[in-house]
């Protein structure tokens, strides 16, 4: 066998990908700070089409910029968020946190009737105010962060609500931009969403350019 | 506002999202064992559509799970897809391994002219025998793979090529289907792939059912 012919420099696949992604993807309805986050989340799940579903809310992405410049904690609702976050893009050595597996978690879930991804949002409620939300697994998690939010918890700076499919995760998704108790938010309308695309999106944010 | 109506119970949410699934995704070409896996697949990207892409080697979830029965280890090229996977749902307490951020890596990756995703793959010699492979992110992980192979590393089980992206990720799929020197596999040909899906065939793999 010869060797296998493809680009085996990481910057310059991230440049042909991003560029690849601009040539085919529509982001004309985009400002410019959005496109570069869509193309971040396009990425991240392969498909130039998701960029139809993409829906920022004005000012989303100058909120999640200054929230984390000044060291706003990000707060994610799965691990996977979590690890896709690159550390090295954060600008002030922002926490980022996910309470699924804290030992109160599954007692919290029983008491309120609802999952352990719901649950783990309890426990942020000390770090909301002003907080990056990022939540890219569980619509119960996005939906209770909406009854949080309607019983007074802390507003956070900016929302990302990408829960991924087929249960509940459209539904949540409209039910954030319907009203989002002020705050600004990122969403993909529909079934698609999911972790990676969410801590795309994170990263994003984090620091423009590759 | 009154209450939110969605489901707030995991099981039912799970049970509700592979019927529809089911009902939806045309898994016709598929043997029952496949199909189980490919409904997970869909789960963890939202798009039905997807599962024309899926393409299994004859022999590929036997191969898989008896693997994973008898204590194989599981190795990742993204932290996202070690941490996708259940670790409850492990047949035999499998390790989940990813070598990306060992000290040697960033070494390894100068010293091939590669990416730090392939050069993680030389630190799996010693376990690769038997192993199985999931990699859900880099393309140049499975393009080395193959090179590893062909130069006579030891085999795994099976593999789990689910790459995603718009450099590489099909061509590294296709490589893999043309030759696989002899490993059973699992591909999402094209674009589409990705951690989560990663995670969540080899959840699938791990026990049958929710």
């Amino acid at each position: 066998m010869p060797d296998y012919d493809y680009i085996r420099d990481g910057d310059a696949i991230y440049e042909r990908s991003f560029a690849i992604i601009r040539s085919e993807a529509d982001l004309s309805r985009f400002a410019e700070d959005e496109a570069d986050l869509a193309v971040r989340m396009v990425h991240a799940c392969g498909l130039v089409e998701a960029a139809r579903q993409f829906e920022f809310a004005p000012g989303f992405v100058s909120a999640a910029r200054t929230a984390l410049q000044a060291g706003a904690p990000i707060l994610c609702d799965a691990f996977m968020v979590a690890h896709g976050i690159t550390r090295a893009r954060l600008p002030a050595n922002n926490e980022v946190i996910c309470t699924l597996r804290e030992a109160e978690t599954p007692v919290i879930a029983k008491e309120i009737g609802n999952t352990r991804s719901a649950a783990a949002l309890r426990l942020w409620i000390d770090r909301m105010a002003g907080s990056v939300v990022a939540i890219g697994n569980a619509p119960t998690a996005l939906f209770y962060l909406l009854e949080l939010l309607r019983d007074g918890a802390p507003k956070p700076a900016a929302i990302i609500g990408m829960p991924v499919g087929f249960v509940g995760a459209a539904e949540s998704k409209d039910a954030l931009a319907e009203h989002s108790y002020g705050v600004p938010y990122a969403i993909v309308r529909g079934r698609l969403g999911g972790s990676a695309m969410t801590a795309a999106a994170v990263n994003s944010l984090a620091r423009p350019g590759l």
